[in-house]
């Protein structure tokens, strides 16, 4: 059933709701005629299973039947941060992320990134559609926001602030990925720090080290930047019970 | 360090290597000089350090130091078997799954299938290329071969001579895939079955039920089908601790 979120412009209101801006547009795309189903999450984790009264380029109004909580939501949090990689890597991290069960995704700039963006932060609104997209597509309960941290500094900080921060790191003294997770069933927020094309510095993951991170292998296969990310997310999802 | 592999027209002859043809020719796209080592894989599992003798475009020669077995090698053979996706997400399963641990990947003509190619078996050495790329950049042990299965009995006859044959279902009556790996610790084969974009049909995987593969789900989220091989092939490596 096609999916949208109470977001933006988009306005629920007693028993019905009204959509608006490029969902109205999509519901017209889509050919949904009046009288047909439609689910709308609310972002905080609750389905709303509604049906289409009226529907135009510009707005659409459907009536709300049912109201269940979210079934595609994990019951852990789990934040991305990522050294950013070169161009489309990066939307490939955003949606794999989202659609393994990522509930934030952070870039960041690492000693190794090639990419050099003049103002990330100009691309964030483009970054958090294709979130909201995969998140619409893979029926989450939430659109992971994506952000950006200025310096490792707040990438660190956003981690221990965690129940279980992982730095995956290919080289080195590191404890294996599934003794760590096996250990921890029971977290229910976990961050994952990966690193862009080339790695992290001896000194970034010293850093992790010293900051009380868990430097974690995922095995000797040596995984692509882009890769990564989505790997860990679904270990983490399986060892907490969230890929079942 | 560089890795090639004992493939195609390269020789392992007693102290010695010899590198001809594309593996020659990137020897010297990545400058490497004489006196510098490189891994050879015998793509049994075995790795060879070697140090480069001589190289030209045509032809390298290596002196081999040291043998060891390939660590990057899980120690579970997974099969992946997908309904044919359109376009470069055909690319993209083969890469991923092979970095992931999969040993072999299968792809087939399945009901709902929107890419109908003329000739599979002509993309088969395109297919092999990518799997051989992705095999040498993440360390793998073997080139894990990638096949075309005529129609579906062939898919589940594949399936079922492993030991966990598994079909990726997204409705009715499934296991919790983690509930069957949890049980499944310590199998050494499996199978994992995935579709299209548009998914099996029910007789599709009543079928597959008949034949004995357990129905599983992974989650209420709905994965993209170049999305689903990782999740399932990164559950397997974590359940018989290959992640670590």
């Amino acid at each position: 059933m096609a999916r949208f979120f109470m977001a933006g412009t988009n306005l629920l209101k007693g028993p019905t709701a009204i959509i608006r801006g490029r969902d109205a547009e999509h519901i017209q795309v889509l050919r949904i005629r009046p009288g047909e189903d439609v689910t709308i999450c609310d972002t905080e984790g609750k389905d709303y299973k509604c049906r289409l009264v009226r529907a135009d380029r510009e707005e659409a109004e459907v009536e709300i039947l049912e109201v269940t909580p979210c079934k595609g939501e994990p019951d852990v949090r789990v934040t991305v941060l990522c050294g950013l990689p070169k161009g489309d890597r990066v939307d490939y991290i955003i949606q794999k992320s989202v659609e393994a069960g990522a509930s934030e995704i952070v870039f960041f700039q690492s000693a190794r990134c090639v990419a050099k963006p003049e103002d990330p932060y100009k691309k964030l609104e483009r970054w958090n559609r294709i979130s909201e997209e995969a998140a619409k597509q893979s029926g989450r309960g939430i659109i992971p926001k994506v952000s950006w941290a200025p310096d490792y500094g707040e990438v660190l900080n956003i981690a221990v602030h965690t129940e279980l921060p992982l730095f995956m790191y290919e080289t080195g003294e590191r404890e294996p990925l599934n003794t760590v997770l096996e250990a921890n069933k029971e977290i229910r927020s976990a961050a994952v720090i990966t690193g862009p094309e080339g790695g992290f510095e001896k000194y970034e993951a010293d850093l992790a080290r010293i900051a009380g991170l868990h430097i974690c292998s995922m095995g000797e296969r040596i995984l692509r930047c882009e890769t990564a990310p989505v790997v860990a997310v679904t270990a983490l999802m399986y060892a907490t019970g969230n890929l079942s």
